[in-house]
């Protein structure tokens, strides 16, 4: 198989290739990192908390150093039919000559919640937890404004084709990182894609694409380039290797080796997914006076599908409760961009008296007067606006590059 | 909980209704009756080969009897801000007075495969198995130049939002059924929803909804109306009871007592969906001199997304081969309101060796000359565009009405 050309096995190299991090950004010490250089590090459990994440509790998906720009004198190449070859536009140019748009996004990493597909089978990439995901508003510039203004046509939205040509957008990262998505969305008013440069009413992070990040909601956040310095149209998608040869589903029985990336498609749209955040796995729970505890988690699905049912189980799957969601108001059908939050009140003393056997039970009481210990297995489980759900094991979706891992949440 | 205004359980009153049904038209024998009056009637396994469903092979899924209707003198309705109090539009004037546009479209019952769930746990429903799903080319209006000659302002398709007091379009059928769609599936030109007058290049049988049905590509089949008598414009999902108290996902703890439809959304766009057609469960299977037999299904997802990969087993799910696919050529992205149907030469000796335990094997060669016959389990599962995959059984979707039912298929 070909040489990963990302820098994340830098690490392990040992070659003196540290000198291309010395200028990484300070980070939260709350985020959870996976691998240091590049840097990698997800979301902590609080920071999935709020609605809004804040800035610096975002997680960090760096696949190469974070490059050093200054926002005055960098430029965007924008290039496609009818623009003209040596078309750019400066940061400034986007901040005061085009209508700025936010739109409330949640990204999340192709990887998010890997380690639990790893426990079940070793696949290769970052062992995330379930925090590589968050939720932030961005501002910035509509993409098909920006590509009007630089000289492209843009079709005939009352016309239900495309025309010829353009079946992709680019995105170039100024560090050497690329991806691209399909024409139809990046060009639909609809799809809210953005040439952002503010991420929750600040600049953009430098760890998050400072000075400019193509956002594109409802997508893996692959595709949500950083430090975007160029946006080309083509009838093809990104040579880039990320493009290429990652960021593709396979079947549970394909290995490293019979991986055809030629064959399978780009992840685009991610399924739906959802994950019990609190309480943590292990963790000591105390039912209250009615035998419940509440458990807390988000759900996310891809193409601004909404979520319509989160089901929790006490008893791993036997009973299940609809959780109360919670979600951004005023997202139009079919641009749930942001994730769902839910809480439920679990009723978890007849999982808890179940998995305690009559003569363990019975023993515990005549051994001592404290109360026996129960185990249970919590379970989460997401339907979005297209009732698609989340399957239940690992096993059926396995791949071996521990993406796409939407089982259900134990 | 309410009764089901429906003709659903007519049959069995035996009160003389049988009367509402004199004017049935006559179908084909090939068809799998799964209630006589309403018809409701599946497409045998053979059907289901065709990529394109002859009219008369196609499944039949009526609410009502059949109406009779003189397409010289119908007139369908359509109401809405901007839209006269008396429009009326004849067949005549949709065939004569607006460009036909032909589509082709795969339409679901909600309920396909419900036997397999109810199977593993009794469901109330008819009790379909794989065939109640067809694929044809349907011709006619699209819904959004209809509304516009009728008078209606379309949206501005470049700004991103909808305006305000159009939330739902509402089909409504000359025999008593109604069902809505979203106004920005309706609206879209994208989301190919036709006025159809044709099936097939005929015109449209009385079965299918002669003179004229709305077809709405990607979504259930629910909301294709037949008969199609009226189109209304409105801030609310239809009041029929087809939209308010049926066609709903519920979690599977909900019973037939507690399913509160006032809290569960509608089905609209179908979650990802595969079945295996041949061979039938308990065929004899001969392998071929590699140890393969040929295995034949369809996939099939809602909302436009193509399928991308068909994952088939011949050992209940621990190996898994590609099958090849075949999807109509032409589906833009987003667009694939067309079944895929797939086939794979499945290397099937293994598992048959396998599940004959070696006492079996030995005695049956010792006895005779016969080979020895093993048992397998055939299971296929699809993965769409948005990467969304099948869940493996039907405990963790079970729905007491058994609709969604989108498990593996074994
Ligand atoms: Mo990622
Ligand atoms: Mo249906």
């Amino acid at each position: 198989r070909e040489s990963d050309p990302s820098a994340a096995e830098m690490d392990s190299r040992g070659t003196g290739l540290e000198m291309l991090f010395a200028n990484e950004p300070e980070r939260h010490p709350s985020l959870r990192v996976r691998a240091a250089r590049p840097c990698n590090a997800e979301a902590a459990p609080e920071s999935l908390l709020p609605y809004v994440t804040p800035n610096e509790l975002f997680f960090v998906r760096n696949h190469l150093p974070v490059p050093v720009i200054d926002a005055d004198t960098f430029e965007l190449a924008v290039e496609g039919p009818g623009i003209p070859d040596d078309f750019r536009v400066s940061v400034t140019d986007l901040k005061t000559k085009f209508p700025p748009t936010s739109v409330m996004v949640t990204l999340q990493c192709a990887g998010n919640r890997r380690a639990e597909m790893h426990a079940v089978k070793p696949v290769k990439g970052l062992q995330w937890e379930s925090g590589a995901v968050s939720n932030a508003v961005w501002t910035g510039v509509r993409l098909r404004d920006l590509l009007a203004a630089a000289g492209y046509t843009l079709p005939d939205l009352s016309s239900a084709e495309l025309p010829d040509g353009v079946a992709h957008v680019h995105f170039d990262g100024a560090e050497g990182y690329g991806a691209s998505i399909p024409a139809e969305k990046a060009l639909d008013p609809r799809g809210d894609v953005l040439i952002a440069y503010e991420m929750n009413g600040e600049p953009i992070p430098r760890d998050h694409g400072f000075p400019l990040r193509a956002v594109v909601p409802g997508h893996v956040a692959a595709r949500s380039v950083k430090w975007l310095s160029r946006i080309a149209l083509s009838d093809d998608e990104s040579p880039s290797h990320w493009q290429q040869r990652d960021y593709k589903g396979f079947s549970p029985s394909a290995t490293l080796e019979t991986s055809d990336y030629s064959r399978a498609q780009s992840i685009q749209e991610l399924p739906v997914q959802s994950a019990i955040v609190f309480p943590r796995p292990g963790d000591a729970v105390v039912p209250d006076k009615d035998g419940c505890v509440p458990v807390r988690g988000y759900a996310v699905s891809g193409g601004g599908r909404a979520i319509y049912r989160v089901d929790v189980s006490p008893d791993g799957g036997k009973s299940w409760i609809d959780a109360d969601i919670v979600r951004a108001p005023d997202q139009p059908y079919g641009r749930h961009w942001a994730w769902t939050q839910w809480e439920a009140r679990v009723p978890v003393a007849a999982a808890i008296s179940a998995s305690l056997s009559p003569s363990a039970a019975a023993g515990s009481s005549a051994a001592s007067d404290a109360e026996p210990v129960g185990k249970i297995t919590l379970v989460c489980k997401a339907v979005d606006s297209s009732y698609n759900s989340q399957p239940e094991t690992f096993e059926g979706i396995y791949n071996v590059r521990g993406v796409l891992v939407g089982a259900w949440s134990r």
